[in-house]
């Protein structure tokens, strides 16, 4: 046949070429090399072996009954289109005994027994199914289980298949009332060479790890982020991005609701926004330009030009040289910004309905994600109030005081004293989420309104998830010359911002808004340890690939 | 009282500082001094007039009994929070007269007559309505008329007023059955110094600027983009930027319901994706790094990490030195990237079924947004086919040279012939949108898969909105070998994209998409002749700021 001819000739460029490469990335040149050679000889082995099988199957001229009904397929470059279709693990069940499908799926793993059966877990995003290919006389030959058998984990294959009804139900699937035995399997996609880590090892508990039969490794955090595309595999991973959609979907809904419009800011300045540090430079043309640290400054002037009530979804850029669990050097921006009428605290109100909405959401519609991430890394649930907390600074000062940490009325808070706070507001008010109110002027950027009655506070606030900052937001000044003033009082040359000074001298309305950190509200609502677990491609100092 | 001794003390400021600043950004220093000592001259001569008249007020002994309900208010420093509800001129109309409202609006333009009488037009964001002050013996005073007329226009009042029936439909404002009986009048912000442009010349249909008795300035472009806070108040840039969050909303809606998630990959790249060309370098600590050209590789990574189905909104930045009516350094990509079982026309497929969502869901909800743009800058309407054309580039070739374009089988269609082509589809199929599908290979990137039956042909397409090109996208190679055979055939070095390359090696479907520049969909919907005109703060290789 044709196709088996092309089938062939495809499987041996694929033989040939998976010598070139390791698929593993690993830092030394040295250690490469032998690893290269290593699978070299291991795959020549095999080859080998798999050359000898066949010559002895052609030799022996055993008919092989099955020969249409698996194989490798060439790269789909989109020849034809037969119009079948395939089926989606999430639409199969008991009901459906008898009906025969057509499949896309990973092979997640695969369990031999004997020559005569190949056991299949089946995967697609995060469902998985069982499959199942069974020698008979007529139909399956033992040349086609052999050739499942001999699938590598990760491939993807093509499967024709009667929807069948467990025995007993499949506990190690997603879908367990229902398996598909197989009549016809093509390998679409293959795995090729070692994979860099055993997708099932990087979805066990972390208690896992912990007893003391525990077989399996571990998958370090460095090991995942460098075979990203791999880790994101997991149905851990696939449902922290489904959660994460979910944050930006809910945010969205709620503010579209209040009337606030989607606006989309630019991302190169012309002139480094907030006085200069840690700001990337770009090379533009025969200039220099920088990255936008936050929208803030284009959220304001949008509303100057009376679009009074905007939010942005977004690319946030920071040179910040350091390496917590919880910064990253590009993060997205939840950000808001509006015009009130009589007093900020308008914006608390639309932010306290906001996270609650939010809150709510997650627990309703995405049940079932968040049970998956539980599994696999254990969080105390997210306890919230329906009308938020909010602290005023002062008061926060004397809880910490009370509970002996040493602090002056308008210092700053260290990480370290904003967690202890963090625990003090759980234990008195039982909530991990909290607003802080009126910070002191000192400690906040030159375009804070000042607190009308004591000039040591400000009209601005930071928000809490257990005990770390998601979000940082003001009133901000709105009076071209009061800006001016404060910013010279911060050492902000007034001519560098001038274009945003100026959107204040046409008449601009009182207003302020904040900034949401997107993968800072997954990270801390999930307590997952590390924000770079929560971002595709975490960027840090060190960290641009992949 | 103590706010009227609060206000007069801001006034004093507001007075003394407008001197510094002139309020309208000049390009030379010379010239901004001049004006500056203008401005200064004219002011100083209003405040000796203002304290002549104040002077001879109190000389003459006259009680000023509106002197409570007038005035500047200090800037709003959220100092206390009266709970007064705030009106929305979309929810006043005659039904409610007699009703007593608290406004805040700008003041559009005001109009004395005598000095007994002050109309005033008032907006909030796209609305306006007419507001009065009215001399009468016992409320509002002849100081108080005297003040409202000297209000300068885009300033921001603060109203206390009484919704009344006009004698007959107020036709200069968008709310033409009621308007405001004013009886509390405040300056909350003063729009200060000389305004760029007048707001209703800047908001006049195109053909006004062409009668023979035009008296008004046409405002370029150009001082548009100097001023654009100020020039995003005209009620036609209301109407554009809903339009655009519009279509952001209808694209997500759309590609939600057909099971895609939504991504955000990153922005800060190690290394230059595509080949090199066109792309801005930042600074990275202590090496090197480039802005992503497009979301295309990682959406791709992401596809082959499970997550089959996927959409992004976000900056794509093009590093290119091009002034042309269309091109922007910084604009917003919707991209798409999808797995597909069969062939890729089950992309084009989903692609077509969205575009017609959003073309169908801005006439039906976005009708009177577009007669807004309309009445400002006429278009034809934009004209779409229930099932979209797909052409094959062959055959788009055919039909030119049928018209007399002269080209071979395999050129690039430059933007002139491009919009020929849409021209010549128009005539012949009624429709400003359409598929163009099959480029030839050797005009499009390395990664795009060749046409299986036609190695001169490739599986990409690009689709045109009135000629011009808002989408470009392909069937994208997903075997690692043959992807590094066509980089190297393009000069590509493979190691530059091995992360790249490697998500190709564990199993990956055959998968397609495509990114739409949404100002370009925008642009083109309405013809709206420059592509600066529906971005907020547009970049160019010579625009950086504001």
């Amino acid at each position: 046949m044709a196709e088996n001819a092309e089938i062939n000739q495809v499987t041996k460029q694929v033989q040939d070429v998976v010598l070139d490469e390791s698929g593993q990335p690993l830092s030394k040149n040295a250690l490469k090399k032998l690893e290269k050679e290593k699978l070299k000889k291991e795959r020549a082995e095999k080859d080998a072996a798999a050359r000898a099988a066949q010559a002895a199957a052609k030799a022996s001229a055993v008919v092989d009954y099955s020969k249409d009904f698996y194989g490798k397929k060439p790269m789909n470059r989109s020849e034809d289109r037969p119009g079948l279709k395939h089926e989606r693990f999430n639409d199969i069940n008991a009901s459906r005994t008898g009906e025969k499908v057509w499949i896309r799926a990973r092979v997640q793993t695969s369990r031999p027994t004997g020559n005569k059966m190949c056991f299949f877990q089946l995967r697609q995003n995060s469902s998985t199914i069982q499959g199942l290919v069974v020698f008979d006389e007529t139909k399956i030959s033992k040349q086609m289980v052999k050739f499942a058998q001999a699938i590598s984990s990760e491939s993807i294959v093509l499967i024709e298949g009667t929807i069948a009804k467990p025995l007993e139900p499949v506990k190690s699937c997603t879908v367990q009332d229902a398996e598909i035995m197989i009549s016809q399997l093509f390998v679409t996609s293959e795995a090729q060479g070692r994979l860099p880590f055993n997708i099932e090892d990087a979805s066990r508990p972390e208690a896992d790890f912990e007893r003391e039969d525990a077989q399996f490794s571990k998958v370090s955090l460095h090991t995942r982020l460098e075979n990203r595309v791999f880790d994101l595999r997991t149905i851990t991973n696939q449902s922290i991005f489904r959660i994460q959609a979910g944050v930006c979907r809910l945010f969205r809904e709620f503010l579209e609701s209040k009337g606030f419009l989607e606006i989309h800011t630019p991302k190169i300045l012309g002139a480094a926004s907030e006085g200069g540090a840690n700001v990337f430079k770009v090379k533009y043309f025969d200039t220099d330009a920088f990255l936008a640290q936050s929208p803030q400054f284009y959220k304001q002037m949008v509303v100057c030009g009376d679009f009074e009530r905007v939010f942005e979804i977004g690319s946030v850029f920071r040179a910040e040289n350091s390496f917590t669990h919880r910064h990253m050097t590009e993060f997205i921006g939840l950000d808001m910004e509006m015009a009130f009428e009589e007093h900020y605290h308008e914006i608390l109100d639309v932010f306290d309905e906001l996270f609650v909405y939010i809150f709510k959401g997650l627990e309703e519609e995405y049940a079932a994600d968040l049970e998956v991430v539980q599994r696999q890394y254990p969080f105390e649930k997210f306890q919230y109030l329906p009308k938020t907390l909010r602290l005023e600074y002062k008061d926060a000062v004397a809880l910490l005081r009370e509970n002996g940490v040493e602090m002056g009325d308008y210092d700053d808070l260290s990480t370290e004293v904003e967690r202890k706070l963090g625990q003090l507001v759980k234990e008195k008010y039982k909530t991990d989420f909290f607003m802080l109110d009126k910070f002191p002027l000192a400690v906040r950027p030159f375009y804070t309104m000042p607190d009308p009655k004591n000039p040591k506070y400000s009209n601005s606030y930071d928000f809490f998830m257990r005990g770390e900052e998601v979000l940082s937001g003001a009133q901000r000044i709105h009076d071209a010359d009061f800006l001016i003033e404060r910013a010279k009082a911060h050492d902000v040359d007034p001519d560098s911002i001038k274009s945003y000074v100026d959107a204040f001298r046409m008449g601009a309305p009182p207003h302020g808004g904040g900034g949401i950190g997107l993968e800072r509200v997954i990270f801390f609502y999930m307590n997952l340890g590390n924000i770079r677990r929560v971002s595709l491609f975490p960027r840090d100092p060190k960290r641009l690939s992949p």
